[in-house]
């Protein structure tokens, strides 16, 4: 569990901290690039809001911050087709 | 292409556009859900900082971003195996 950063309270650093995208997600990483393998027949559902708590997959987390702050976020559905039989 | 809406400046619309992650992709949608399908062998870079010019595929647009505010996020790569042969 990664403990959220004690973030200092001036507003240079409250106003960046409102323009991060991330404040939750592997916060000690340089940069989150998530790499993932499908196979034939697998559909998976990938969050872009970075708040699921089964982060790179969505948990619908979305849902509450879209109603709290009127963004319309959404996952990323991929699927791939089954192997020809 | 949509224009981005005119924001007033009043402070509640400012914090809250702070707050939100997507300011540029399809903003008239309630919620932007992407559908995408793959076939064996493919590998495709999907977006996750909604600012890619060509969304929902990633344009590195994240590299200015983070630069910009501190932030880390990355994109989703995802591959398929190959068929067996």
């Amino acid at each position: 569990f990664v403990a959220n950063p004690v973030v200092s309270k001036s507003p240079t650093v409250a106003t960046r901290l409102h323009d991060r995208i991330n404040n939750k997600i592997e916060l000690d990483s340089p940069k989150v690039a998530t790499m993932d393998k499908m196979a034939a027949g697998d559909k998976k559902v990938y969050c872009r809001c970075w708040l699921s708590g089964t982060f790179p997959l969505c948990d619908a987390s979305h849902v509450a911050h879209n109603k709290e702050t009127g963004d319309n976020v959404g996952p990323l559905i991929v699927s791939v087709d089954k192997a020809e039989e």
